[in-house]
């Protein structure tokens, strides 16, 4: 597929030159995959954009410490369980993750990122984890992207993993990806990670300005800032083996890259939405000229994050009124007296609402929409020219049921 | 019942000295009533506390208006219709609420408190309220309290009203109350409506003054601030046909009054949480020894509103977790180390974590303790000694199918 100056590409985070990885199962989880290694053949600068919640799993503590010298060689994740809230004991076995990779793959343990996902306050089974990490290490190859994003897997049903090729300074690069995330499409889920690995030659202080820009446009378009769980995790990986000139200021290359960048973050996260825990549709809202573009993602951000709104997407009604009470409870400033609001998918295009005042539209067309597995709402404040998307799925019998379910 | 210096006594709005009231079915609803009228024989000191929401109904911009005075003589709500964006001809609707109540009670239309609640943008059926209102206004009685709080009822299954008698200044008062809301257990849901009644003299002012408090300690710990409904309104009336000394500044005697007017406020607002959507289980969150009461209540919200909290209650599962996780995003600080928690129930107490680490707890003891229908989390900070509660249910299957069948 092209996308103006992009074309994507198979092999997720092994597509671009010089990294490898692996996924197994090393027993945390009964018999699906659940620890995953990735590797890159030389020190790649690194970045990372991390959770806000007060409460850190001890590989988000690890990890910072780990890329505050800006660049790292490997990732290793295990899923099944996060190693929150296990204290001094977790910390330790954060560490030991580090110390076991880099001895497998000959490095040093602090150019090792670690991240974990699953139940929270049960420590981790290292006996399991050891060997296996031991495995994986002498297990990675330039094929298995796709073997290390189902590994990192835990209520997701689908893999999770793009990647798009382009030309930076005449040279072509790649960025590959994997990401894991399906409860935190409402604010208050469970856990994100996103592990970006690319050949472009960049100085880490540029990686991690882009990647920051770029999740603040992406995944923090489906979760809500400070809303996050305690392991939420993106980091990227730039080995530089593309060859192109080392971008190490802004300028055309930086933007290039930035915008690629975006595009592989913003294909994930709309991946996640889609995987919504109980999803049966995935909903993009748009909001157009508010104030500011804060205020159109507050807006956009508070609708997607409303449950009775997602309920009413579940059952498929034209329910605008929980739309516009989201809106107006999100914190922005607008004139309700200005809200046009229309639904749309492929199925057709209805408005709903003309100066904040609810139209007699067509019930049978909204619901034809509304039918569809994919919903765009148009919000449109008429205030300025702020504009942002948020991104989400509806809220299903099933949800309730994956997440009553999920410890026991 | 008696609590202190409170006794519990029947009657509800009209359980207050000059306090008559009325509900009935107009036609808004297919069957059940719709429409209620409180009428106080004399001119009441009123107070009201509205909606934050940006997008605010016709009714409490009308009744807020109509407050502006401090008195007020009658209240009208209808249910099954919320009168929000409805643009110009909601406004106009809403005022012809109050001048039809006005002209069948005899009073002037400013002193008259206009409410709805029900689906947003659907314009108010006037050719049936009208000649509600006016049957309504003539069947207003002494024993007419339970049937005005059952004609506010939206998704409400039981309900709403409570009242109790004290003593100030010698005199005996009394204290009356009705409320509906359901739907807003989570912070942004349907609307919360409560109508408070008392034969206490006192002055506008100090009503507003111990209104504002108390909704604050109840009413606002069942919802989060600014995640209103566009309708939300709490209004009180004392029309000082008790006698007693009127209350015109801050003392014993207004201590006392907001000593009860607080426990109506608490008993209500844990009525609504009780009722929620689809609840099969009222659960109290108690955050102690926080940095300060603000942040004790920021992080009891911000758990009570957890939607894997709520459902892992929903199951029965001991999945301290999502509590802890639900603590760090609050915004609140503190120190992830020295939390504590217990869950509790009639079933007896279990303590789950200790430092904020995860005890290995007797899961057996933790099941019979989260079966019971009246649970309680209890959240020690350990940092100062900020104290707060939240209330709310848990998260079924019965909230999706309410919430997604509710327009339709």
């Amino acid at each position: 597929m092209k996308k103006g100056n992009l074309s994507t590409i198979e092999g997720g985070v092994t597509a671009p030159k010089g990294f490898l990885a692996a996924g197994l199962h090393c027993g945390i989880k009964k018999s699906k995959p659940d620890l995953a290694v990735v590797y890159s053949q030389v020190k790649a600068a690194s970045a990372g954009v991390f959770t806000r919640n007060v409460v850190k799993a001890a590989p988000v503590i690890v990890t910072r410490e780990h890329l505050s010298s800006g660049y790292a060689r490997a990732v290793v994740v295990n899923s099944g369980n996060a190693n929150a809230c296990t204290g001094e004991q977790g910390l330790a076995d954060a560490r030991q993750m580090a110390v076991v990779t880099g001895e497998a793959l000959g490095i040093a343990p602090e150019n090792v990122v670690v991240a974990s996902t699953g139940i929270i306050g049960v420590p981790l089974p290292m006996e399991k984890i050891v060997p296996g990490i031991a495995q994986a290490a002498g297990a990675v190859s330039e094929t298995g992207g796709s073997s290390a994003a189902r590994a990192i897997m835990t209520t997701d049903t689908v893999l999770k993993e793009t990647a798009v090729s382009l030309e930076i300074g005449g040279v072509p690069v790649v960025i590959g990806a994997m990401a894991k995330g399906s409860g935190m499409i409402h604010p208050n889920m469970a856990t994100m990670l996103s592990f970006i690995t690319t050949d472009v030659a960049i100085s880490p202080a540029l990686l991690q300005q882009a990647l920051k820009e770029c999740a603040d446009r992406s995944f923090n378009r489906i979760t809500v800032d400070g809303d996050t769980s305690t392991n939420d995790m993106v980091v990227a990986l730039a080995n530089g083996k593309a060859g192109n000139p080392l971008i190490d200021s802004q300028g055309e290359d930086y933007e290039k890259f930035k915008e690629a960048l975006e595009y592989v973050c913003v294909t994930l996260a709309k991946m996640i939405a889609r995987d919504g825990e109980g999803a049966t549709k995935f909903i993009e809202i748009q909001v157009v000229n508010a104030g500011s573009e804060e205020e159109a993602s507050l807006i956009a951000r508070s609708i997607a994050a409303s449950n009775l709104f997602k309920t009413a997407m579940f059952a498929g009604d034209a329910n605008w009124g929980r739309i516009i009470a989201a809106a107006g409870y999100s914190g922005a400033e607008f004139d309700p007296g200005k809200v046009n609001i229309w639904l749309e998918s492929s199925a057709g295009k209805e408005q709903v609402t003309q100066d904040g005042v609810g139209l007699s539209f067509d019930e049978d067309n909204a619901a034809l929409i509304l039918k569809e597995k994919d919903i765009k709402v148009l919000v449109d404040l008429r205030q300025g020219g702020g504009e942002a998307f948020a991104w989400t799925c509806d809220l299903s019998y099933e949800y309730v049921r994956i997440n009553a379910e999920y410890r026991t």
